[in-house]
């Protein structure tokens, strides 16, 4: 899979990625991944790549020009998925990490300040994703939860004991808790029945532990009212 | 407000607030951010912080004592709110940002395996917190995303014409489209009702896009059932 970001701070995605799993499936070219500096696609001389908004009113806007020439430098095909982070998009869940993974090609555009020109999304966007309901200063880290959910689950990424098949929302419940090393540690103990090597009632109990976390924590994923 | 960080990789946030806003908001003394490296709290020669589960199953889970000792290092009292970063905690959204600012100390542990020892969230952790329905491969993004989304409503950070109160979710509507100059360009055109200068057409407009864009991607919001 190749993706390629395009950001005005491209700065921002040297060391989340220079770590852990993501670094490893970059050198192991699960993943290319290229970062692109929008305002070298600005033709202002001050590499301006934003402006005031028409009909008034706070904040600037991300200029057209620069993203519709980094997208076509880039290069794209109707198999391309072009995605814009935004606050406005659709909700980004475990499942559409599934679906992007099928992609061999992905652009991202991460927006700043108000927003960008609506004529790049009705140009190019085939989708736009919010990662959650709350606003970021831009949509560098957004493009990073995105490219980091979806490098996890490509095959060969996660060493196989760290397999994601017991993930949270895999089996649309919440994992139960988890014990290691020292079995009591300032007079705090692991249950008794993670000790027992009984495997029946360790199975019962965890599952047991996950219904309840996710009654107590989300109803909503067992289709039940949300307190939060 | 005091933000301390508990990870194994503290370098990961080296480059996402040395950039823009955050950046500024750190040298402004809005936030103070403190990157602990929980490595430093093993007492094993190898610095190991994990170990395997009790009960079986795959994966690792982060020891209790390595961040019983970090958190108990860096201090705390009945007031600092210690939260977790986990896939199964509650959803962050835009309200808690605002909630969370009323704390004067932070303490984020950053998972990562199979999950941290159930001790350590018993003894400490006052909020278990996941940015979205899916699983990343450790909690720093999403504690970047936390402290980003924080840090933006401080007062004083953004600039006076970027305020926030016009954001997505802030009135329970998506924000309208975007447009700046070039006024047409390559034939794609701006709304001519924001050339008009008639402002009360251009909110009338506004008000109507936000709501047909809301019922179009969130219909959730405005209490109707979500299509997702």
């Amino acid at each position: 899979m190749i993706v390629d970001v395009i950001t005005i701070f491209p700065e921002m995605f040297e060391s989340p990625f220079s770590q852990s799993i993501i670094k490893r499936a970059i050198t192991e070219e699960h993943i290319q991944l290229n970062i692109h500096d929008l305002r070298k696609y600005s033709r202002d001389k001050h590499n301006k790549v934003d402006d005031y908004p028409y009909g008034g009113g706070a904040g600037m806007v991300m200029k057209p020009e620069p993203f519709f020439r980094a997208i076509e430098d880039i290069g794209y095909d109707k198999e391309t998925e072009i995605v814009l982070m935004t606050p406005t998009g659709q909700q980004f869940q475990q499942q559409l990490c599934h679906k992007l993974l099928q992609k061999k090609h992905m652009i991202i555009l991460c927006g700043h300040y108000e927003g960008i020109d609506q004529r790049v999304i009705d140009q190019f966007v085939t989708r736009e994703i919010s990662i959650g309901d709350y606003v970021l200063t831009g949509g560098e880290l957004p493009a990073m939860v995105v490219i980091d959910a979806i490098t996890r689950v490509i095959p060969g990424v996660l060493p196989k004991q760290e397999s994601y098949l017991n993930d949270s929302f895999q089996n649309g419940l919440l994992e139960h808790p988890h014990y290691t090393r020292p079995m009591e540690f300032r007079g705090l103990k692991v249950p008794d029945v993670l000790l027992s090597g009984n495997h029946a009632e360790i199975d019962k109990w965890r599952h047991n532990q996950s219904v309840r976390i996710t009654k107590k924590k989300r109803p909503d994923l067992l289709g039940f009212k949300t307190n939060n």
